[in-house]
């Protein structure tokens, strides 16, 4: 038992953990992005957990959301009270078990989570980039990933996981790199966003723009864009939730008071819930990061960028065993998009199996604790290990 | 048959219209709002189409929505354009025939559109009265709307509508008034508005507060919060369309170009289309009063106002006979409110028809030219006309 207490109902923990950088792309070296732009050096921020083992059949490779880090299991000292964002999942006899695997974890370019972004030193000028920073893809991310891999000799993932912005990673490594991946689990994603999933995204980028200390993505070192970025958050938080989760947890339950203020200060629990989660993502994300990151995700196009138009075409590229999942409150990804990516894999002749989870929490239900969605990824994992060998 | 052309397809128009105040509450008799804040005097900006009969039992008060105004139907000039916001309703032999009905469309205070609200000159002050405008409820406003048929001299309503907020008002004079409302029909509306909604108000409100042009609501005659509202205006649009609307109009379809732009303009239709109701709505409508209007709307619940928390007891104030009409992809204001509240309303003994009507555009589905719905409300009036003698 791991001497984490908080964390023992959830399982033995990976215990402590540190941050690594890979840097490569030196000068003379750089990678020429999807957009044609150049970029280098490129440092990725990753972690491992558990052990490679002999024959390098047990890699899996995890991948982040928009805000998350490297960080997904385990903790960096003794004294911290939260592990990582997926140690529900990540750790010895866990959903993701470490005894068994090897697990890497790692963050993307244009993230401010210790890999290449906005927010990096341009060697060039000795300033962080800012806008100058290249617009990356989805494609560009996996790319740097590939590199790291290389670096760590690791030339097979027996899976790769991630939900969301990490579900797309984990599409566009299976069909970019199907010679190094077995199998693959995109949870609550899609393979092309929606025109409202645009919107929304948009709406974010406006806010940050907005903001007069944005200052055309020079703030580095002076006023920070906090306003606009809060607000960027507080729409993004919307489209997490869903409207029966918000129904349960706020309904129209009024903050510290049992009538109206009759005043423009906070009077439902929702606006204040909003407003804490707006100014709390301020102190810990770089409001470029949202710009570059939301983008990529607007890009992400596998019938395009892969398959000439045609998701089957794209899928065609792979042999990738696939597990789906989807949950039933997600109005971001919805349940229909999983379906169409699911009937172009077996289309492409591909071994999919999917599965819509039963919960309330809208998008963000694949972070949560599940008993089905851990029992189904660690099932998964068990048949990979047996089927590929 | 009217000499506006482009409007002859959808029947006659009343033709020239003007725009008509009244105002009330002088000194001495200011009226006393919700809050227990006093307001005078109050002007309230309207319109009329078609005659009051001689027993006047053929008033019909027709109200609009958050940035609506009293121009529901014809024309202010022959030069002008595009008639009234409901033009395709209201006109002779139209949905509501004004050869039939004296047709009345009230704006309400708290607006910007020739009623009392926070850009109109405080008397006190000789100053717009900014955020000093007392907040204003649903149930205010109705007030204010009461005042203004006592004046013209109607004592009874044959009926009452509007569509989303103007659906709430609707609610609110049947069950505040229950001796001078024969019959209502709340459209696209509810009874409470839900966590969702008020999350998304509150996006708006944050988005004006954090322009620092809006400068605590003191900006009459200086630069305006452009930005602040424009994002609030977005963030509203995205809640008026539906998913499916969204994929019809634009999917993923690139704006004036063949491929990605790789930079933060504009890439994909949606976000034009986005940025241009943004832009356009800046320049008509007031951000203090969307401040007003959208807190009017979370503060309405009609169980609570009026029923203890319980919506049969409020609804057992009221002897109108309703027709309630939902739209399938209104996801602002779902069907399945309007159904507790059609439930409600049977509960209560009244005579209550309710219809989903099938439409792909969202919430704004009854702003727009549907002719299931103008049958509804003509077969509908016509009955209420032969039933309330």
């Amino acid at each position: 038992m791991s001497e984490y207490s908080e964390h023992d109902k959830q399982g033995r923990s990976v215990g402590l953990v540190e941050k690594q950088f890979f840097t490569f792309a030196e000068p003379g070296n750089e990678v020429v992005l999807e957009s044609g732009e150049k970029l280098g050096p490129i440092t990725i921020a990753y972690e491992t957990y558990g052990t490679l083992n002999a024959d390098k059949s047990n890699a899996i490779l995890v991948f982040h959301a928009l805000s998350g880090d490297a960080h997904a299991a385990g903790y960096y000292s003794k004294d911290e009270l939260k592990p990582g964002w997926w140690d529900v999942m990540i750790g010895p006899g866990k959903g993701i078990d470490t005894d068994k695997y090897f697990v890497i974890s790692s963050n993307f370019i244009g993230s401010c989570m210790g890999s290449s972004g906005p927010s990096s030193q341009n060697l060039q000028t000795g300033m962080p980039y800012g806008m100058s920073f290249p617009v990356v893809t989805i494609g560009d991310m996996v790319r740097c990933q590939k590199a790291l891999l290389d670096h760590l000799g690791v030339v097979k993932l027996l899976s790769c996981l991630g939900g969301s912005i990490g579900g797309m990673q984990a599409l566009e490594w299976a069909v970019r790199y199907p010679e190094m991946v077995a199998s693959a689990i995109p949870l609550a994603t899609t393979y092309k966003h929606s025109a409202l999933a645009i919107a929304f995204n948009e709406v974010g980028r406006q806010a940050i723009v907005a903001d007069a200390n944005w200052n055309g993505g020079n703030y580095y070192g002076k006023e920070l864009p906090r306003k606009g970025l809060a607000l960027a958050r507080m729409v993004g938080h919307i489209t997490y939730l869903s409207d029966d989760s918000m129904r349960r947890k706020f309904g129209r339950n009024l903050q510290d008071k049992t009538a109206f203020s009759f005043d423009f200060g906070v009077d439902f629990q929702v606006e204040s819930y909003l407003r804490y989660q707006g100014e709390k993502f301020v102190d810990r994300f770089d409001a470029n990061s949202y710009l570059y990151i939301t983008k990529a995700a607007d890009y992400f196009n596998l019938e395009y960028q892969h398959g000439d138009g045609s998701l089957v075409k794209a899928f065609e590229k792979t042999q990738a065993k696939f597990l789906v999942i989807s949950f039933t409150s997600d109005w971001l990804y919805r349940t229909k998009e999983s379906r169409r990516m699911v009937k172009a894999m077996k289309k492409a002749g591909l071994d999919v199996s999917f599965t819509e989870i039963e919960a309330d929490f809208g998008h963000d239900a694949f972070l949560l604790a599940n008993d089905q969605l851990t029992k189904l990824i660690a099932g998964f994992l068990a048949r990979m290990s047996k089927e590929i060998r």
